[in-house]
């Protein structure tokens, strides 16, 4: 399978580089698109999410070790804030006020965003490369099931990676420096995964929340912790 | 003398009106390209005095009143962090690491910005008002001795107005709400003005700093204040 980043394999210590422990496994397919909300609700909670990384950007930027360092994040949060902008275009379209439609995601996702900012610069760049990392992928997953063109648009406006990139080259830079970050970026990384799955599963439609339900929902879980798999694998880190 | 936001004054009561103090002043043009620093220098200072902003804004976001005002702001920071990218990409015209450039203004610009920050929603608001306001001002004033159509892109980088309308209706919509804010804020405007009028003259390429220096910088300072006042005019503020 090949690497998301492959020009971050060169840089990394062979003894980092670990056998997938996902690439071997047949993923079920599942029609995630049964899962996907009304539109409104659907770019609502999509913006508001992005709103929560710029946010945790923001921070970043502030505490960043170098100027740099300052401005490739800057870079990022640029390029993330441009997508919530353009999915507030497409509220607008809908002749909603922005502002409104994200409300009822405010408290859960501020509340999210409090439990996951992380403690310093390297932590908060794991956080918006994990959590945006899952929450983005479930995003473009979940378009599949909106009508028209909206499937094309939203992979469009949400399938950017260079902004996934550029805190991908900050983060493995870190660890190269300092290895003693890479089990603290891995443990803050796991400890990422609850949290944002609990936010990725509050975006879908659930008919009922019946054991079933879960189970229904667990090959949509599995392909998304196959790609965060893949983005810590990419880090050199074990997810 | 027209306002820069005259939808603004329908929104104010007439009691907040204050004459313009400045109006009828003749203001002596000075030829400030005279000031003007080299390009690297201009834009590698341009670019990270937005970066500054970006970041009074981010953490503005992060403690707005409401999620309409979270998304008015933080439409503002996109349009802000657009423009800090314009001027790297001008940096990367040259051929110039901008994070290495923009190096020599981290220290002085970091100091202003943690001067300036504000404690609230409303003072960091006001800080991106007015700061960033007297400094795109001052930065589009100097533009004007840079060679070739450096001018012209400048402008048209730093002279959008969309940003300062947005936070310009933000503040005066809840300077409506609670009255008592005005005087709160008049102040700090007016604490925001020393420091950032030391950016602006640091900005400056001054062949001494003989006290002949500072009289020749006077009416340039002058026209920079002028246009503060109008803008805290706009408010309904002192300046």
């Amino acid at each position: 399978m090949a690497k998301r980043f492959p020009w971050l394999g060169r840089r990394k210590p062979t003894s980092r580089l670990r056998p997938r422990r996902h690439s071997d496994l047949p993923v079920n397919r599942v029609d995630i698109s049964e899962l996907t909300p009304p539109l409104e609700r659907y770019l609502a909670h999509a913006a508001y999410i992005q709103l929560s990384v710029f946010q945790t950007l923001g921070k970043a930027v502030a505490s960043a070790p170098t100027t740099k360092a300052k401005e490739a994040v800057s870079r990022a949060t640029s390029l993330i804030l441009q997508r919530q902008q353009a999915i507030v275009v497409e509220l607008e379209r809908l002749g909603v006020d922005a502002g409104e439609a994200m409300e009822p995601y405010a408290t859960s996702v501020d509340h999210f965003h409090n439990r996951t900012l992380g403690s310093d610069w390297y932590e908060m760049l794991m956080t918006a490369y994990v959590s945006a990392g899952i929450l983005d992928d479930c995003f473009v997953r979940l378009a599949e099931g909106l009508h028209g063109d909206y499937p094309q648009r939203m992979r469009t406006i949400l399938g950017g990676q260079e902004d996934q990139e550029l805190l991908a080259t900050e983060l493995s830079a870190a660890i190269d420096t300092d290895p003693k970050l890479a089990s603290r970026l891995a443990l803050w990384g796991r400890r990422l995964v609850g949290d944002t799955l609990l936010i990725a599963r509050s975006a879908l439609a659930l008919p009922e929340n019946t054991p079933a339900t879960d189970e229904r929902l667990e090959p949509v879980f599995t392909e998304l912790i196959a790609d965060h798999t893949r983005r810590m694998d990419d880090l050199g880190l074990t997810a």
